[in-house]
């Protein structure tokens, strides 16, 4: 397929959605908006402003302000729709069944105890936060082709005494 | 605590893994290693290192002979018990509940769709693969403090048509 | 029953598929045609354009502009419902309840290992793809009476060194 | 790897497997044959002999003497292991872990509806046997790699009408 | 209570059953006839016809011609509602919650692998088909209360040799 | 197989089983004793017998006496391992793996909501006893093949009013 | 709070619910009467009136009358809603959520094997019915304030010997 | 059966279970004495000193005295094996697959929207305790047969306000 | 964002909700009131707000009266929507998706038997009410940042001996 | 009972701790240590000091002297039990099945959102973590009897922008 494809809502998500979601989607397909796009015009990571599509992540009011320009959405309506802080989680059911997204899962089942060695022996006793965090997606290609790469960097969090 | 922690085993793990795990954490605290000591004399991924560790990576042949030098493991030893291909997946029940790799888990929870809407984007109809796979883990301090960054590189997969 | 029957929708489904899938059910009953008879038109394999219609599969231009002639959708409607990229594996829960699906899902419960020790000496350590991977069905007669043959044909990915 | 694997027995495998399995793998590996080799002996498919190893197909008289030759295992001690009735599917938990086995699993689950919705116009109301059932796998190479090729075959039963 | 009681549908069912259950079942309560009744008059088995109703067994052309006479049904409108093949065992969740079915599903919890045992021993290794098969329900009365007597037939299913 | 299969009892559930299970299938196969044989001599159903086997049903002094006759197992041994009043149920995991067992399951699964409307319309509202019940397995054999026929007899138990 | 309170349905449990339900529900509401003031004028407990509300119980044809006399509904609307068999144990998932029930599932939980050891002492090999059953709920009051006493009355059933 | 059974412990429950377990079943066996007799001589109700031997129900002081003198159990033995505070609940998978047990939990299933309505009605908003709590077994005979009747009784706790 | 968040309601909650909690969100966003403000008015806790809120507290007539007259709400609406003694429990599966409450999780998973430990040896054997109960949430801030102190204070209850 | 309970391990829960745990409680018993005692020389909360002995929290250097010290085991022996990093979380089921800890859960169950609510309403988007944690049990005494206080202390962690 020539031109990029534009990621749509499947209609059967919308139940697990936040009100925005729909609103966004619909917006950023009639203008053909990849969330390349849309990043580079908010100044934030694509992965980032998809997950604000899927109500994963909050939108700061300039967020709001931007995504009302760049969408030609009403800038109250977008606010009433996107002021709430996001209730996380609840669009996937685990294991996830998305082919895609089993991959990542995958990795975590299978490295999970791998990364824990590592990190532990690295940082100490500890975890990586998944809050003060951010990840993004590049896109390689070499001879064999072409590659993903995702890059998550987390705080090093050491656990408390006490 | 001033000394680098050098990972061991769980007891209450053993039961989900191959039998050349005891071996090689056994051998690894006794000779004081880290797995990025073994890693560099491997030439491989400290991530990959851990996993072939836990009986989720296979050893070659020249690995074998590496580890057993490392190690001070009979060779025979070492090859029979790392010989087969691995048994991958066992070692964890999903959710996890360590809260290490807890957090991983969490971020395919809460990014999954973003990241499956923002490579659908970039690559087309597809997935990422977690076979054609590398991965590693980096420090990085700033005045913060330190950050776990981790990379996972996967050839692109394109569905075919049929 | 003498005529071939012509798979319809099931309404409970209906909300775990796309919006595309009713759509194409109820013209392809109205033009009482066959999967068989889609498939030759489309130049794709039967399965395809089964998974297709219920929105596991990608449809490409082409095959919109084919199915809109085939079917008598108007392309536009057809375009508007098709040209997201599917978010698949929803339709079902697993284990599955319709005695078909079961019987396959019990070929995997049953000759899983079988089959990763027959695959893992035919080609190393590696997984067969699910995704470069086609897949067909045939009948076939005999005098003990009718077969249904199924291929899976995927390409061998080995496991990345790293 | 130059050599050809041979598949050995996962220790932590071994509580949900009968008997014989240690029994039988412990003497392919000692003769280091593959199970290519020994289902040309035995005139069975490689799957079938595999499924035989991990318990879930069952050893005819002739099978158990052939085996006993082959594998240099006293022909009484295989009798008594090996004369019971399989008791199946027990080996694994499901969903399954191990990558190669679910991508056979994800088969099921994006491509289940799709194969009943062609199956059903090709024959009507019923189940494709899992039991008057055979499976092969094959390996073909063309330039763009190697392909896994699995053949299911199944007797078609139609529902009785009662 | 004197009269015998007519099955209804319990409404929360419906969204998990085939549009064609409502129908049948109104116009059943309507006629007040059970399913007694309707079965004779289509020569077939009472738990067949409830079946049936309930989306799991399919209708014949025949016996849409016989339901729409007996039921008073538009013989057109039940052609469509019926002429599905159905996408059975979505009904129910199991473990069932209702007492009566619970009970079932009792027997074959505890008395599973006795069945197993007395039929392999009968029949060699196999199963009893639950497709080539066919079901009833009878009433018995003696000195001590009613009892209710259900027989299974199921065709023996002998493992192929592969 | 010429010789009828004499059942044994599968390594991997005995930790799920009583102490007597293993006591009473070794005998019964030293003997080559098959349920049917036993059952004669007990004067009880081969379901019965085999669900005694199992742990799933209680033997009588009597029972108990004639066992040890048949089997040749010292009579204290056999009291002191049979005299509890069985724990019920816990021998299988839910839903079945094993195929054979399956299949009854699936005819509950998918049958199960129509039993329950056919049993209403004859009894009323109430249950199918599982307790004051008896079952027995048939074999049948006509011009296509061997039918296996399985009879569950329960006493019909009104719900109280109060 | 002074006067008694009258539950009332919660929305989000009226899916699960027959359409009896929320009808009986709001007349009790409206008429502001208590289970007890009800169950009074039926001659039936409290319990099996709050059970016939929720859909868990029966309805005799004379309960329907008064029914409709206390609490004001038409009769013929109440006898198209209650006339059915229930389908019974849909109303909750279990491990139930709400603290209440919580506490009575606990109780099962923790004495489980408890009663059924005493129960087997008292009665032999047997389950005390839960069909043949009735129970009820009082009150009573002490120094150390107000305690719960719920009865359970079950018919002993013994297993059948066969 | 005569003489009353005596309850014996299940081998596959003991690694489910304390130590104290299989000790003093073995006492209880071999002095052959009923739950009744013991209770009588520790004043205490027959399910609690079940409880007890399931390790569900704490033993005081003077109860571990007076079991040792009754089962002849040295006392520092089982003042060791008795000291600790309970570790409830982990006996018993959920659902309970033991018939007896199930029939509690389906009580629970099927009433406990019925319970909570009357409760409340009763006593307002809280829970009855099941710590504040007593429970006993009670067997009454009729012309209809045996009747089991459990008494559950809590203190009522109403929600604090805050 | 520099002005406190108002905490609105996820439009895919309200299915589990009663339906005075849209009421009451919708009242108190027009208000721009936060859930402190509503705590002083009525003199309760934040956490008993929320949670009346969310449907998991009873409003006293008091509570009514005054919520009435800071949200504005018509106090017969809010009488008919909040006079319901709670269903409690419903809003949220578990183990829970959302990162907050997870992290709550995931103390009581870490810490549970610490907490256990540590209670039984203050208090001997019972349990910390969750009825009896109340809760707070504090902010503290230091040079560190700023740190959430929830504080759970419950009644003590000891197990009856009985 | 007068004295303080010891808390002591549960044999079955020994598979799944760490081979420290027993040691740890064992010598706990003998010296009849309470945490209150162990945790004032050691400088740390009680709460801490029991995860510590189930393997959840940490040993530094200095406890581990300190450990060997009160408890009177070799310190070479603690060392090498406790100087691996914990593989928290493994110790429990969810939902609990213990009384005491599944009041916790319950608490999270019921209040998880309303705990959310305000938490951001006081700290906006973030969590309150459960690694930069700390937590204490106090017992306070008034008139109504005894009251656990339970207080729990985590850093509150913005989510990062990105």
């Amino acid at each position: 397929m020539a031109s990029k494809p534009i990621t749509t809502l499947d209609a059967s998500l919308i139940p697990r959605l936040p009100s925005s979601s729909p609103t966004l989607f619909e917006a950023k397909k009639k203008k053909n908006l990849t969330f390349e796009a849309i990043a580079k015009k908010l100044g934030r990571e694509e992965v980032a402003v998809a997950a604000l599509f899927y109500g994963q992540a909050q939108a700061s009011p300039e967020d709001i302000k931007n995504l009302s320009d760049i969408l030609g959405i009403p800038s109250d309506k977008l606010e009433t729709q996107l002021m709430g802080i996001p209730d996380r989680g609840r669009t996937m059911d685990m294991p996830p069944k998305e082919p895609l997204i089993y991959r990542l899962y995958e990795i975590v089942q299978n490295y999970g105890y791998a990364y824990k060695a590592v990190l532990n022996e690295k940082f100490g006793d500890g975890i990586m936060s998944a809050i003060s965090f951010s990840t993004k997606v590049e896109k390689e290609t070499d001879d064999k082709g072409d590659w993903a790469v995702i890059t998550l960097r987390g705080k090093w969090l050491p656990y408390s005494r006490f």
